[in-house]
C-alpha cells in the first residue's frame, strides 16, 4: 500500500461525534468508476446522486453528466481528494454514484395505499433532513403511526442510504418514500388534491388546539433551521409543541414523532 | 511519528454507521495516566468510569482501584490495545478515567426542583440506554416537557459524555441527571415517596387509556431489549404506544418523547 502522509495525519485526530450525512460512511451502495456509473444509468437503476471530480467534464464523464441530467439525477462536483476519501482510494476515475438501498415510491403510490385501506391520506414531508439517524427514526415512526408515505427533497437532504435503512430497523422496506425535486410545488399539488398542510413550527398554535383530522401532510424542518420560509408560506397552518423548558427546539425525529402520534390520536379518538 | 502498521490497516476499512457508546469518541473528558486519574480521585472530581489495563493491579493502580471502590466508581478492566486506541496511543500507563461534562444531581435535588415550582414530581428513569444520541435527545425532551430529572444507571449505560451534551443541544446543562447504582431499588424508594411508576412496554395499556396524572416516573428501556424483567416487575403499570405498522418498536428517544408529551398533556389539559 502506498504511504499517504495525509492519511497518517488524520489518523491521529480523534473523530468528533459526527452525525451529518457522510456518503463515505455508506456501506456498499456506492458505484465506483465510469463503467459502473454508466451501466447503472443505462439500466435505469435508481441513483440518488452522482459525484464528479471538479473540472472533469470531458469524454465519458460528459456522457454520464448528460444521461444523469436526462434522468433528473443530482450531480455534485467535488475535489479529487474528497472522492479519494469517499472510495478509500479506489480507482474511481473521477466519478461515483450513490444509490438508494430500496427504490423510491411516488406520491401517487401513497394515495393508492391510503385508498386501498380506506383511509384519508396521512403524509410526512421532510424539508432538508440531513442526519441519516433522524430520517431512519422518522421512517420507523411513520410505520408505527400508519402514515402512508414520507416525502423528501432530492437536494440538500439525506436519501435512502444503508445507514438510514439500518436506523429505520427495517421500516424503510415497508414505508413508501418519495423523492421530489421541489417541496414547495409538491405542497401546491397536494393542496389541489385536498390535503391539508400542517407545518411544524414554534410560531404555530399548540398541538392541543390544532385540527389534525382528515387528509393531512405534516411538514418537518431540518435539524438546524426548521422549515424554510418558502415552504412555510405555502402551508395551511402551523402547529407547535408546548415547550416548558429553557430550550426552544427538539431533536427533529422526536418532534416529528410527537406530532405524528398527535395525528394518529386525532384519527383514533 | 512512529509508523504503526495496525493503524494503517484500520485506516482502509470503511467505518460502519456506529452509534453504540465509544469512549474513544469522547472529546476531552478523558483523564489519561496514573497521576491525572489519582488527582481527580483525590479532588472528588466526578468520574463516570475508570478503565484499567487487564491484569494490572500493582502499585499506584492498586491505590487507584481502592479509592475508586471507596467512591463507588465503576472500574472496567480492558486490554492494553483497547486503551491505546481510546487514547490515540498516548502514554496512559494502564489507566484512564472518563468524566461527566457536568456534575450529576441527586434524586432529592429533583424533588426539591418539583417542590420549588409547586409541581408534582415528573421523572424519567432510563434502563440501560447506551446510545449517546438517544440520551442527549431524551434530556432535550425532558427539558421541553418540564420533567424534573432523568435517572440513569451507573453500569451498562452511557453517562454524561460530551457527545451526550452536544446532542442535548445544551439541555444537559439545565436538566438534572442522577446516576444510581441500582434502578430497581431506586424504584422502590420512589414508590415509598408516593411516585407512580409507569413502564413503557408493548404489553401495557394504550397511552390513551393510561392515567398519567400526578407524581410519576416514566421507565424507558434500552434500545434493543426494552425494560428489563426485574425492573418491569417493580413498576405500578405498563403503558404502550399504539403501533399501526409492520414493526413493533420505535427508536428509544422517539418512544420516550411521545410518552413524555403524554405526561405533559395529562398535566396541562
Amino acid at each position: 500500500m502506498e504511504k499517504n502522509p495525509k492519511q497518517f495525519r488524520n489518523q491521529n485526530r480523534r473523530p468528533a461525534p459526527e452525525r451529518q450525512y457522510s456518503p463515505e460512511k455508506d456501506d456498499g451502495m456506492t458505484l465506483i468508476g465510469r463503467n459502473a456509473v454508466l451501466e447503472a444509468l443505462n439500466s435505469e437503476r435508481p441513483i440518488d446522486r452522482i459525484y464528479v471530480k471538479s473540472g472533469d467534464t470531458e469524454g465519458t464523464i460528459r456522457v454520464i453528466i448528460a444521461k444523469a441530467k436526462e434522468r433528473g439525477i443530482v450531480i455534485k462536483e467535488i475535489a479529487k481528494n474528497r472522492l479519494d476519501e469517499m472510495t478509500s482510494n479506489a480507482n474511481h476515475q473521477g466519478v461515483i454514484a450513490s444509490c438508494p438501498f430500496v427504490p423510491y415510491a411516488t406520491i401517487d403510490d401513497m394515495f393508492e395505499k391510503a385508498n386501498a385501506s380506506d383511509e384519508q391520506p396521512f403524509l410526512i414531508i421532510l424539508d432538508e433532513i440531513k442526519d441519516p439517524h433522524n430520517l431512519g427514526a422518522i421512517i420507523r415512526t411513520a410505520d408505527a403511526t400508519g402514515a402512508h408515505g414520507v416525502i423528501i427533497p432530492a437536494r440538500r437532504a439525506v436519501g435512502l442510504t444503508s445507514a438510514v435503512g439500518k436506523t429505520s430497523a427495517g421500516a424503510a422496506n415497508h414505508v413508501l418514500v418519495a423523492k421530489v425535486t421541489n417541496i414547495a410545488s409538491t405542497i401546491d399539488d397536494l393542496k389541489k388534491k385536498g390535503v391539508w398542510i400542517a407545518c411544524a413550527d414554534m410560531s404555530g398554535d399548540s398541538m392541543y388546539k390544532a385540527d389534525l383530522k382528515g387528509s393531512i401532510a405534516l411538514v418537518i424542518g431540518s435539524e438546524g433551521e426548521g422549515v424554510g420560509r418558502l415552504v412555510k408560506e405555502r402551508c395551511d397552518f402551523a402547529v407547535s409543541l408546548p415547550m416548558k423548558g429553557v430550550l426552544n427546539s427538539l431533536n427533529a425525529s422526536v418532534a416529528a414523532g410527537v406530532l405524528m402520534y398527535e395525528v394518529l390520536r386525532a384519527r383514533e379518538i
